[in-house]
């Protein structure tokens, strides 16, 4: 073969459109960076396919990623692409996309899908998963779907769906690996050999219990692996750390990170072993509350990549029209003090400059507070402790900065009194920030409310509002 | 023995104070609440035993615990308590005790511990962890607790300690489960059962590699006891994914989360296995980096729990006075229009809540770009969609602000102008806070900077130039 004839094959190859082969391999290669993210020319690769209606390229793109990629590749997509994708998915990764999708993509797959479909897919998935789907099902396609599917997946569904959202109910696997304390390491892992389908696909742990179906230790297993066969279990399981239907996930999320956990037991009121919680469902939770953090001490809330600007002004101008009121309860103040203002106007130059200080003072303390809130760092037992410490903290910053910028407007203006004045109000508006910053999100986790939601409005609010006031109030005892 | 009897011997006990016989499981529920938090109570015990010199109570109290809550007992004391407590510390649980503590308590607990004690505990650790506390002590130190250790360890945290920190080799363990492609279940079993101790003490996954140890797929070892005992493990094994040694740990935690990995392996350059990184070591990963996003967002760094008000201020400080320098840039342009402000005092009321509402709203844009950006839904493949979505609900914020501000303007000062001016302004001010809150972390994502980092100190200063100044510019305009 020489080398014009191969040009020319790949020539001919080119004009009648065949596509080169290429390997599953290639195809992911081409699909991920080395950072696992998404290639923007892949994503091009799906459109191009789809405005050319070629079913077959398009299948053999997305079949050749993985189901967390599919779905992401779903959320670079626009609507009608994504309409596209769906019909060309294979059923049995359909469940595991669905499953990874974001809320408002997964919504108009979801209807986009047929019940009996959907059944199938959702089947093939572990129960908390499946659950969480049905959950955002509509009435009647809730129905169809359940009905679909068969009875035993459908009581487990039903029995997670009765656990309130965002606790361990919602986020176990009902299907576990449990042991008497008398077996054998040997006897146990031929239990699991003959158990097969009723066990889950994955597991990480043997949970030991006693006569009432209680946990009273666990073992990793490879620990089974690697211990003698005829060691009973009691003799090498570990302490368990259990966890309860109602709780909380983020408490939860606390829990694994502290013992490091792979997988807990999740138990009933009377302590009775009824599923399992495994770490990976842990990792999003955990990057979800602290994700929440960061949106809520924004004053807003995420909702979605693919929301459209209207969806998403709703989900901040809210914020922002609360904003406009504080901001005008704050400058009410100035109204009273118009007189020093039109006398003095350098006060309107200097006063944006305190409140703005404050502001940012507030935010450094109340961002320290929700993070060691949320890290339990800041509890009951050092409260007190934490509370003086930011306090003092504040009087010191205040000090600096009012040495800093009571010394700047003596130079430039060269005004005592007016040097006097904002180096008071600077002093009074930092503490006045601390005592806000700590004080606020430890009164709201008081009262059982997330610090983080609303603390930062007020403390902007309450460091605007002394900012103002306390320029305009010290120059008009010092200087009247 | 009648009830008399009884009492009078628990009151002769009382008086004797002999303590009431408590076993560990009783200690443990005394000192956890539910929430699993260490109970301000139990604290309070383990200072009085130490008040009293009561060194068996102490003992007592404390090996009652976990080593993550001994970590966290620590945290609760001052440094005064912490030293009567080491020497109590069996020393088989100080190694753990030591990885888990903060950085600046670890510092003073290192520094009380013999080195000779110190090696013996680390010799307990996982390779990651215990290279985590040498890399921590002084040069001298270092010397002497490496000299103390046996060589197998030593050149293993030498290993370790050679790659950077914050990257995958960091993280890694040494210690994995390797098997060629032509083993079965049984032979891979048996190879478990006969390896010991040249395992890790925990292991989730089978590795399979090729003659050039190199990872070609794994297999959970759950599936290695639910497989049949003659299957080869080429049959049965899934799809890796390799992770590279100098990989960062935000990329590395962002691939276990998408993926959902309990383990995966590491590999050099070449392609060759080195080493595991396990889920549990990402859990603290991805907690750690989404709190520093918070703590970035706030321009505050994190100096631990236990720090002094003087390296509080010192982290805080610095912060402010940039803010400081900002804050007067910005207000620099009101100095050029104080003539209009003293015709019209009323600016000076308006300008700071025109100026808010545009620092709230770059704030909320900003926050939701970071979280996007750390969970990679923006990136280059969406950036441009993202932007001008970003712009468009800049603009209908702005104008439903302009309206709710213009009016009530309108209506308390009878001004036309004025009204008109603070919409305007409005208008400006939301538009640049949408274009800087989106513009300034794409552009520090782009230069290969934490896009938390800084910008929101940039974007505040952005909208209250812009507050200012568009409202005097358009003051000036119109009412000249």
């Amino acid at each position: 073969m020489t080398r014009e004839t191969t040009d020319l094959s790949e020539d001919a190859r080119h004009a009648l459109s065949i596509p080169e082969p290429e390997v599953v391999e290639d195809l992911e290669d081409l699909a991920l960076g080395d950072d696992y993210a998404l290639k923007p020319d892949y994503v091009e690769m799906v459109v191009d396919a789809a405005d050319r209606g070629d079913t077959a390229r398009l299948s053999e793109l997305v079949g050749a990623l993985d189901p967390a990629d599919v779905a992401d590749l779903m959320g670079f997509l626009s609507a009608a692409y994504r309409e596209e994708v769906i019909p060309v998915l294979a059923p049995h990764a359909l469940g595991e996309i669905i499953s990874e999708l974001e809320d408002n993509i997964r919504e108009e797959v979801l209807e986009a899908t047929p019940s009996v479909t959907l059944a199938r897919a959702l089947e093939e998935l572990d129960t908390d998963d499946a659950a969480d789907v049905i959950d955002d099902l509509d009435d009647t396609k809730r129905f169809q779907v359940l009905a679909a599917m068969g009875e035993t997946d459908r009581a487990a569904i039903e029995t997670t769906l009765s656990y309130e959202d965002e606790t361990a109910g919602r986020l176990m696997q009902r299907e576990f690996l449990a042991a008497p304390q008398f077996w054998t390491v040997g006897h146990t892992i031929e239990h699991v050999r003959q158990s097969g389908d009723s066990l889950p696909e994955l597991f990480f742990d043997v949970y030991v219990v006693d006569p009432s179906y209680t946990p009273v230790g666990a073992l990793p297993i490879s620990l089974l692996l690697t211990s003698k066969l005829e060691t009973p279990l009691a003799e090498i399981m570990e302490p368990v750390t259990e966890i309860t239907v109602d709780m909380d996930q983020e408490e939860v999320a606390y829990i694994f990170d502290k013992y490091h956990l792979i997988s807990a037991p999740v138990v009933e009121a009377g302590g009775r072993l009824v599923g399992q919680i495994t770490v990976d469902d842990i990792v999003g939770v955990i990057r979800e509350e602290a994700q929440e953090d960061i949106l809520a001490l924004a004053n807003v809330s995420d909702v979605g990549r693919d929301a459209s600007v209207v969806e998403i002004v709703r989900s901040r101008l809210p914020w922002l029209l609360l904003n406009l009121l504080t901001a005008t309860i704050s400058v009410s103040g100035i109204a009273l003090f118009q007189a020093e203002i039109s006398k003095l106007v350098a006060l309107a130059v200097l006063m944006p400059i305190v409140s703005s200080l404050g502001g940012n003072a507030g935010t450094q303390t109340l961002a320290v507070a929700v993070r060691a809130l949320s890290s339990k760092e800041l509890t009951a037992a050092n409260a007190t402790r934490i509370v003086m410490r930011e306090l003092l903290v504040g009087v010191m910053n205040g000090l600096t900065l009012a040495i800093v910028m009571g010394a700047a407007v003596y130079v430039f203006y060269d005004n005592p009194k007016l040097s006097l004045t904002v180096a008071l109000a600077l002093v009074v508006n930092i503490f006045t920030a601390a005592v806000g910053g700590i004080l606020a999100p430890l009164a709201l986790e008081k009262m059982g409310r997330d610090p983080a939601v609303s603390s930062s409005i007020f403390v902007t609010f309450l460091t605007d509002f002394a900012g103002f006031f306390s320029v305009l109030l010290i120059a008009a005892l010092l200087f009247n």
